[in-house]
């Protein structure tokens, strides 16, 4: 067998989520049969970076499956690509990797965007996207962003449903951008806690439409329960941009996987 | 009555275009039936800037409709989006102009951007686009497009269908833009004839992906003749960008209607 990383991306709004659920249509479950009928119709299990929840989107998901030897990665991805039709989730690079390669324990940088439309009208042309009608202020959203970078115990920011042995995690980046009427918010870390980025981004939204103070979120943080901070933003407006590792197995200059496979991990 | 300028953002995927139709759904039925809530179940006609085709997305459409007096801006544009529910058609902005005002005949500009996804893999995320999965060279589709600036006879890239008068229009912009795998061209002029930008599109992609050499576009041009130039791209990729006019009407600082409407027009 030769295990793949998979770049992805998907549309969400129509899925309940990347895990595969007993009911409902999950990206999961697109992309395992589709690898299946690449092995015989065999069961092909994947791992993801990013497990996202039902209707949040991804330009750079990354996977892994293991497939019969006889492949090579473009038809791999063409060939997935094919299965996956008429789904909004495509692959967008296939490449070997070492057999014991996980996507998820090897990654070191996961970075989500938030998208807020801030008018009036609801969206006509770009769906993935928070609605939200009251004017924000981007710079005040931005200075009270500065009190979730750093480590934290981010409990006040996690879902009950969060099954992390430890709340604390360190929030490289949390930057809100204003272009027109659409607020960008990016959010970096090694990883994050449930429903983190949408707690971070729906706290965030009550600064930014004068409903708390500035200085709030900093003391949200401190009291480390989830009702101090506000409510958890939509999944509309979420998307996972990319994931890092400390080598690019999308890189043309990635090391070959077999050399790799017998390093000690 | 008062004539209300609309400002509109529509994604056109799953309309039949801007034009009533017997049969299908159109832009300008949606916008009619929802205006004439507002006119006590009476049939309130409109006027466009540029009638897009099936399939063919809006930014920054203009149109006008004549509404009963006793509406302010933002009624006009909340009760409107209101009706036009759940349809992704909204109006961003509505201003009263002069009686006789039109936003077909006073439009001095239109900017269409087209959107080609070129990559291998078929979009996931952003579907208004037309996928080209041959690797496409921009800079030379970008000097080739230069043949097509300026004053011409349009013939070689004008619908068998158009109705206009004349094949001469004048080409102001059409520039290729790439960023990553997304090539943008945007084509600006006072009015183009029906399928001018579709049918660009369509000749220089033949150039991007060396199909055509880049001088073969100034003989097309030259020919006079349709099936010199290329084929029609799809409208998927097709969006209206903008309209522009002498005065804005949707401007803070457009003149007040009540006097422009004393004026000569």
């Amino acid at each position: 067998m030769t295990r793949w990383a998979l770049l992805l991306e998907y549309d969400g709004a129509e899925y309940c989520g990347w895990q595969l659920q007993p009911n409902g249509v999950s990206l999961q479950g697109l992309l395992e049969a589709a690898a299946s009928r690449l092995a015989a119709g065999a069961r092909v299990p994947s791992v993801v970076a990013g497990r996202t929840d039902a209707g949040v989107h991804a330009a750079g998901q990354v996977a892994a499956i293991d497939l019969p030897d006889r492949y090579d990665a473009r038809v791999v991805r063409e060939a997935l690509n094919f299965h996956l039709k008429p789904h909004p989730l495509v692959v967008l690079q296939a490449a070997a990797v070492p057999q014991r390669w996980s996507p998820r324990f090897e990654a070191v940088e996961r970075t989500y965007i938030y998208c807020v439309l801030n008018r009036r009208a609801r969206p006509g042309l770009d769906r993935r996207v928070w609605h939200v009608p009251q004017p924000l202020d981007a710079a005040a959203m931005q200075r009270a962003a500065a009190a979730l970078h750093g480590r934290h115990d981010f409990t006040s920011f996690r879902a009950a449903a969060c099954q992390a042995l430890s709340p604390w995690r360190t929030l490289d980046a949390l930057i809100v951008r204003a272009d027109r009427d659409i607020l960008q918010i990016q959010a970096v870390a090694r990883s994050f806690l449930h429903h983190q980025v949408r707690n971070m981004v729906g706290t965030l939204r009550l600064v930014g439409d004068g409903s708390w103070p500035e200085a709030r979120v900093a003391e949200a943080l401190a009291a480390r329960s989830r009702t101090a901070a506000g409510p958890t933003a939509p999944p509309d407006g979420l998307t996972l941009a990319s994931v890092r590792y400390p080598t690019d197995p999308f890189s043309p200059a990635a090391p070959d996987p077999a050399p790799a496979a017998a390093s000690p991990h």
